[in-house]
């Protein structure tokens, strides 16, 4: 797929090692991070090399580079070991569920297979471990597949996703982002585009990583726009002067009762958007059948030292503490509406969408 | 006064020439930029050299130098200088209303005094221009003393304001701020600590100038505080997460019905604040008489390319256009409380705040 740089931020070195686009320091620099073992790739998450959907496609590689690890085990210990890798790949995030389902995905096709009616095991000492019998390199090439067939479904669904969100825009509208909506952004806009519609973009900068001054923004120009760019604590100044006609962000998760949980500030945009009469869309792959309320997510907190900082020099005076949420909950009667794969959402009817998927 | 740096930021060198705290780098650099004439004052105000209620004494301090540059001058053309020098000064920023206040103060106690009975040209050629009689070294003496009276005076005002701003906040509150409060927060602070409170400071860093993270969180270190930094988008979150009991932030301008025109970025605050049960504060000297609601403030924008920038390094992608509006307003219904020099109003109140001044 052609397009920004990063739509394909995730890749194989010729000796297969995964190198991950240093989404810190893109587009200033374009540093790809090498990660030989899975334990790199954990790491590699853990520092914020990548993150909105990059996680999923680093948590693909991750899982295979484990898979290639277990080579010399037999079939019961290259399970373990393949589900402790995704444990340790899960635990690194505990908001973005794309890391879980990623795992979760590969597991299954490969070594849990729970319900799967190949399951050699079925309720005995390696519960859902039906296909632990796979080992070597059958075991990887298992694994490669279900990786490759978990990205290229998500991109599929993402283009559909991309397809709902774009109805919802008129030719000409001005559409206010924060931080980096990654594929859906990118679908959304060749959605648009494949519609012959004209969008404007105003991108909130996004600290304390700046990924809306730096990778919206980068990928934004890279597919031919020339956004606005204004500071976090601007959004309401901007939509009052009537700047922008829709406000739009990603979701790292959204509830079954329509909580949004997205990168912290996202509920101050949702605030301006309601106060000054602009619809506030947000864009998600599905809702989280495991959350039915924001009580049942993690929010992240990071190091708060990373707000005493810009892009690693020093911003705060000596004497003071950073405070890092990474995400912030939006309750659902500040969101228009909530665009999924297979469909556009009242945040109250967002559980609708998981039951279409499920009745097929 | 003792007390932190930014509590006299403006200073005479001993050959004259006037020194401001170049804010723009403090606490990281302590470099005063010297002006050697009032033109160099106005320029140093229009880089932001200095901001918040610096531009009063630097403003006053340029009509020290505009008065030293008539020396040479007859009356009536050292009143047309100084005048000019007043002017130059006023339109370097057009919504900070200090300066105005500041040259006004100044030119009336020296060459303008309308209404002074001391005038020999009431209604003549020199339009108010009742003790255009002064020059030379008397002329200067003048000015010196009233730009000293004007400062004198509005520290006092000051203090008076901040004991009314303490009295608003119990034993152990925590105060989230937006920007810099300067000489009003300094004064806030002071008055607290003298009735035995307790605070605790929540400030944004208020980006691109970063005045929270450098300025307001170096003068609560100085002072003794710890304060806990967030970034700008992070305000709904805090205040949502209860980081905080009541929002209090200055204001550059506070109209007759309310209105309050601040830093961009308060904006939001208020809303979170409203959102959240949170009190919203906010401290001026008093409201403008000059301006009877939002639509006769004029709002600064300024240069786009400083969203693009922290700490003079590029943060944003090629390709980007920055968009600046220096302040924005907040409506009265979303503001609980404006603390002047007189008192405590309700914003719908606050031109009391003025008669009551009017009526002495």
């Amino acid at each position: 797929m052609s397009g920004p740089v990063l739509a394909a931020s995730v890749r194989y070195a010729d000796d297969g090692a995964v190198e991950i686009l240093d989404r810190r320091v893109y587009p200033f620099e374009v540093s790809w991070v090498r990660c030989a073992t899975s334990e790199d790739v954990a790491v590699a998450i853990e520092r914020m090399v990548t993150q909105s959907t990059g996680p999923l496609f680093a948590a693909t590689a991750g899982m295979v580079l484990g898979a290639r690890e277990a080579r010399g085990d037999g079939p019961r210990e290259a399970a373990a070991r393949l589900r402790a890798v995704g444990a340790r790949l899960v635990a690194t995030r505990p908001t973005n569920n794309h890391i879980r389902d990623a795992v979760h995905a590969v597991l299954s096709a490969t070594v849990d297979g729970d319900g799967d009616p190949s399951g050699e095991d079925p309720g005995g000492e390696n519960p859902g471990g039906g296909r632990a019998r796979l080992a070597g390199d059958e075991l990887v090439a298992a694994v490669e597949a279900a990786a490759h067939a978990h990205e290229t479904a998500y991109l599929a669904k993402n283009a559909a996703l991309g397809e709902h969100a774009a109805s919802l825009l008129d030719d000409g509208t001005r559409v206010l982002t924060h931080c980096w909506a990654d594929t859906f952004l990118i679908a959304t806009v060749r959605a648009a585009q494949a519609a012959g519609k004209r969008l404007e973009f105003v991108c909130t900068e996004t600290r304390p990583y700046l990924q809306g001054a730096r990778l919206t923004a980068a990928a934004l120009v890279e597919m031919g726009y020339r956004p606005t760019l204004i500071t976090d604590g601007m959004v309401a100044a901007a939509l009052s002067d009537g700047l922008a006609d829709v406000a739009l962000t990603a979701a790292d998760r959204v509830t079954l009762d329509g909580h949004v949980i997205n990168k912290v500030g996202t509920l101050g945009v949702a605030l301006a958007a309601r106060a000054f009469g602009v619809p506030f869309y947000v864009l998600i792959d599905a809702p989280d059948p495991q959350a039915p309320t924001a009580a049942d997510v993690v929010i992240e907190r990071r190091d708060g030292d990373e707000v005493l900082h810009a892009l690693g020099r020093r911003t705060a005076a000596e004497g003071v503490t950073g405070y890092y949420p990474a995400f912030d909950v939006t309750p659902p009667h500040l969101v228009t509406r909530i665009v999924t794969e297979r469909g556009i959402y009242r945040p109250d009817g967002v559980r609708e969408s998981l039951e279409v998927r499920e009745s097929r």
